[in-house]
């Protein structure tokens, strides 16, 4: 019988194995199928039996594939408490049906939502690093703004040369992690960790300019909600990690028409504007409601390289397609890349496309009214086609956020995975998507938001410089790999990452440098200590490692060798007692089977006062001896801590294992009204060696 | 040998029961001093033997006493840990060193030392309740002042009742409880939880009102603090609560100075006052500075009742010496009497002593200078007695909060003990006061001194309702116990009490009525939900003793018969195995001590991957079977939950052990780095029977 049939409904006949398959009578006089004896089948290697059916309602828990092997059902999932099916029926409704790895292939994303999904946290940008950019040149008067149409164009021309050098990454590395990917790899552990660090800061960054930017496109169009910004930045940021945490597919299919809608718009508004400049209409912007006051700055070199370093935050979000490759549909290099490229031209597009207009138009930045709003004003007046612009530019703004959603929980999971985060990364949910990280990412961004006051042009000081210098290592990684591989075509693949390694450590350095006291420093103080804690956390967790095998490695055998060595050393039980109750006599026939050698031990004020209970004992439990101890300065704890010494000394080599009762209580409150001396017992034996505690639960029933 | 022999510091001989003293050489070559056996001991029953020797150091940490049975010296409580030592180091300099209980004794409080540990709260009223009248009569006007005379004569006769009454519970009932012990035997399990819940909130207001009150004096000397005030009540109670931890000697010596001091200081302002009016003075006060506006109210009877209800709060803190009786030197009853008429003659000499001068020197309110501030400047002026007048009175005040602090962790302990409060309170700490009552008092209290600002007029009508109440039940117990004694003058102590209870009822009524809007429905509403509180943990109480003892008792050897029938149940180990590692081969060779009946569990994504382990483990531990379980779902619980219910279903009436190894860091931080499955797996198992969870701990040495 093949594992895939079904189980028989009714009794029948015994099979041939009649050791493994017993049949049993429930309680209601039906008799039920067959069971499998586990033990029996693990011990005994009967393959080939039949399914087993481990849940009264019929419902098949475990399914045996071989010999001592089982598969879990997705009914053993199912919970069995009231409170359970609660709590499961909600998730289900939030976050959806626990995936099978089976399904994992079905859940990969083909372009059109991988554009959807990694591209929006770049694309957007466009809707706010003109501005940035403006923001800056004012400072040196409003003659200056026309600076900004070529400092747009070089920052375009370094997208390209950052989106040509990661479609190399993404073909070298199809497996995802990115700059700490290539850095563990090529470079090393200090710049990989330095790598991981700058890009969790980012990721949290992210979701904080992109949801401020989204409220504040929002408040441009509806100023009587400025005052709320806080909140609704931070509604955003819970809905968003609500949304994740149901896992990538639905993160697709949510949030794949927004995208495509900022497309159609904010591309229809920018074709409009010239399409009406070309024709000579005129396009000059109204005053903008409170504007920023024009400074009388010189036009210095510092001062265009600040402006272009607040513009090149436009470039954020490249590295999001590195990281989430294995994410797409195969072939995973190659549609990746395509992707990248789309979207880095969009990028392009819409970012010069922005900064043209704005120049055209004259439009000067305004506290209230952000640049895009002012240049659709303009373009469409304050209509249908301005709301469509302003609301589908919150929308991709927003869920750019997603972008960091969808990449950062990948990070932290390959990171993980290489004991270079806590294994809690590591884990996957019942979810595909990697919860923890989800919900870290999602506590850390409000954080930030609450902090800055949800205010874009606050956040985006501390935010270009970490991405940069990812993609600096990244590229310098990079510049190793192909040193190291030689394929066809390493020289021209070296010069093309070599000079994006170049110009993005230029740009890192800039960003760094002019950014610094506006808040590039808090970021970087960020990610040192980010990286000192990965740093602990990995050199932790090797030691760890090693503690654990010294001495397994080698020659065959050691392991058996140790695990002997280990096995039937002398073992003592020993029972705290405070009086006689069916609690105490259930942990003492327990504490009995466990060994023979088991003392029970009984704390007191004064010896008179345990006389009584010494008598009921021999009577009680006449074959387990109760040692009492007078405690005179009323603590309990500590004489039973000097009896296991005592024992330690007359027997060196032994385990001491402490037995006690456990109260387990109906109610959460009640918890508090039990198990006093097993806690601080517990903790006071913690720290012991060759101790090992046993709490045998107790169960009141109401 | 006897116990008492010093232990022989060199081997010696082995004596003539040499089974049970042993030579052993130790690391170093020296012989150590003779060890005992303890196991041995314990079975072999060897009466007389050596005294032990448990730590190197060669200090003894057991005493044996006899058969089975040792004794806790004082270097079983040294700590053996630098963290421990530190600890047990600023624990000593704070709160002292351990008492014995053999100690006790000593600790008992003459009179002197009682008076100022339990009058303080009850005599220094007098420093705030003229005022508390003076507030409600200024509402008629100032004419309406002189009211306060009559007031504060009915208000001594009640003292004079009370304290009465109160002798006669001290000497009915010498060991403390007070109210709660009173309704207890006489008035059943509701009243005098009632009792006790009053008592609890009135403890808590007491030391609310009185440090309150204190920082009302001092800011009266300095106004420049008034902002501070609720600072400066938390730093005193504070500082009370570090004292009280102390141990009630310590209270004593620490805080029997104030009290006399005041006694002094006070007493000499109104014999100073009353012999210059009797002189024929000019002593008219001058006008208060932001004097309270008078109003025009007609003067009621609900006014006055109002005002006598304000005023009745001298007469809180009477209770407390019931409460304390127990430490009193011994006769306990005859000088908790003797204190307590004491107490009752200064606080009714002081309040009306201080009310007559009031009213003589036409004082009236003042938002920011007391009424006492004021009659010790006309007596005085601004000098040095000024001052005196006002640190000591300022100090009684916040020592009369130690009044609570003395009283209510003893009331806690009691309750406790009769299974009406949580365990934690009952147990006695290393010092004889009960740390856990103190510290919730000291919390408490502070919550209430931030809550109302620190403000005595603002707490003053939450607090002598409970008072009253606890009162009345009291004396309406101590009818009933004379009704049921009927000793020699039964019939004089029960009219006694009835007169009590009958006037102290009145006065809670009118206390109630009067004060309801003003705040008494907040400490009444408190009250309630803490009967509730306590009648819902009595009740659990109950029925775990209930549940614990059900059919135990009775017939002779039923425990045995239970014991015998929980013993040698089957009993299976199953260890979930995620890799091989020397914690996993120690975890396993402990498995197979407990049970030869081991089964090993790895979960896993898929089979293939787990064919390395299963090929290493055949080889490693061959003596237990490995079980793989595939979970599509990636759940690592649930399989396993699934496997176990397996095992009940085969062998219905076995235990299932669960063995896990927990890793035990060295660094508190390193703890979130570990254990993640084991916690996950401890918490899905603590609700299923038959279960028990054994932790390995194996130690990271860094």
């Amino acid at each position: 019988m093949t594992p895939d049939e079904p189980a028989p409904q009714t009794p029948g006949p015994a099979t041939d194995e009649p050791t493994v398959v017993r049949l049993r009578r429930q309680h209601d006089g039906q008799p039920s199928t067959p069971d499998l004896d586990l033990h029996e089948t693990v011990q005994g290697r009967k393959p080939g039996s039949r399914f087993l059916r481990l849940t009264r309602a019929g419902e098949q828990k475990l399914r045996r594939v071989g010999e001592g092997e089982f598969e879990a059902t997705q009914a053993a999932m199912r919970p069995t408490t009231p409170v359970g099916r609660v709590w499961a029926g909600a998730r289900r409704v939030l976050i959806g049906a626990p995936l099978a790895t089976a399904d994992l292939p079905h859940e990969r994303l083909s372009k059109f939502k991988a554009l959807a999904i990694f591209s929006s946290d770049n694309m957007s940008s466009s809707a706010y690093a003109t501005e940035e950019i403006l923001l800056v040149l004012i400072l040196a008067g409003t003659a200056s703004l026309s600076l900004s149409l070529p400092i747009a164009l070089a920052i375009a021309l370094l997208a390209a040369i950052v989106a040509t050098s990661y479609s190399q990454l993404v073909k070298a590395y199809p497996r995802g992690g990115g700059a700490y990917d290539v850095t563990q790899e090529t470079l090393g552990v200090l710049p990989s960790l330095l790598a991981g660090s700058t890009l969790v800061v980012d990721y949290i960054l992210t979701v904080a300019v992109s949801t401020a930017a989204g409220v504040a496109a929002i408040t441009s169009a509806a100023p009587e909600l400025l005052d709320w910004r806080v909140e609704i930045a931070i509604v955003f940021v819970v809905l968003l990690t609500i949304g994740n945490l149901r896992g990538i597919r639905e993160s697709g299919s949510l949030f794949a028409l927004p995208p495509y809608l900022f497309i159609v718009a904010f591309g229809g508004m920018i074709a409009v504007g010239i399409i009406r400049l070309a024709l000579g209409h005129d396009m000059t912007a109204a005053a903008p409601p409170n504007p920023v006051d024009a400074g009388t700055h010189a036009v210095t070199l510092f001062l265009v390289l600040r402006a272009f370093a607040s513009g090149a935050a436009a470039l954020t979000g490249i590295e999001a397609i590195a990281d989430g490759t294995p994410s797409f549909k195969p072939p995973e290099a190659k549609n990746a890349s395509i992707t990248l490229y789309w979207m880095a031209a969009i990028l392009a597009a819409f970012f010069v496309g922005t900064t043209l207009l704005a120049t055209q138009m004259d439009v000067a930045p305004s506290e209230t009214k952000t640049v895009v709003a002012q240049i659709a004003t303009t373009v469409f007046g304050e209509g249908v086609f301005f709301y469509l612009v302003q609301v589908t530019t919150a929308m991709i703004l927003v869920l750019a956020a997603n972008t960091a959603f969808a990449g950062l929980p990948t990070l932290a999971s390959v990171m993980a995975r290489g004991g270079d985060m806590p294994k809690q990364f590591a884990f996957r949910g019942d979810r595909l998507a990697f919860s923890n990280g989800i919900i870290v990412l999602g506590l850390a961004s409000c954080g930030v938001l609450f902090l800055f006051d949800a205010d874009t042009h606050k956040i985006i000081p501390l935010y270009a410089f970490g991405v940069f210098m990812a993609f600096t290592l990244s590229q310098a990684g990079m510049v190793v790999h192909w040193r190291r591989s030689r394929g066809p075509g390493w020289k021209l693949s070296l010069g093309v990452n070599a000079l994006g390694c170049v110009v993005t450590g230029v740009v890192a350095m800039i960003v760094g440098g002019t950014k610094f006291l506006d808040g590039a420093w808090l970021s970087m103080t960020a990610m040192a200590i980010l990286l000192l804690v990965l740093w602990i956390i990995r050199q932790h967790y090797k030691d760890a490692e090693n503690q654990l095998s010294s001495g397994l490695a080698g020659a065959e055998g050691v392991a058996q060798h140790f695990y002997s060595a280990s096995s039937g050393r002398p073992q003592t039980v020993l029972v705290p007692v405070e009086t006689i109750n069916r609690a105490v006599l259930r942990t003492m026939a327990y504490a009995r089977t466990l060994s023979m050698n088991a003392i029970a031990i009984h704390v007191t004020d004064e010896l008179e006062l345990a006389e009584p209970l010494r008598q009921q004992w021999e009577e009680s439990v006449p074959d387990v001896p109760l040692v009492v101890v007078e405690s005179p300065y009323r603590s309990l704890i500590e004489p039973i801590l000097a009896y296991i010494e005592g024992l330690d000394r007359t027997q060196p080599n032994h385990m001491v294992t402490v037995v006690l009762p456990e109260f387990v209580t109906k109610h959460f409150w009640q918890r508090f009204l039990h198990n006093q001396l097993s806690l601080r017992l517990k903790k006071a034996l913690i720290n012991r060696p060759n101790t090992v505690v046993v709490d045998v639960p107790y169960h009141l029933s109401h």
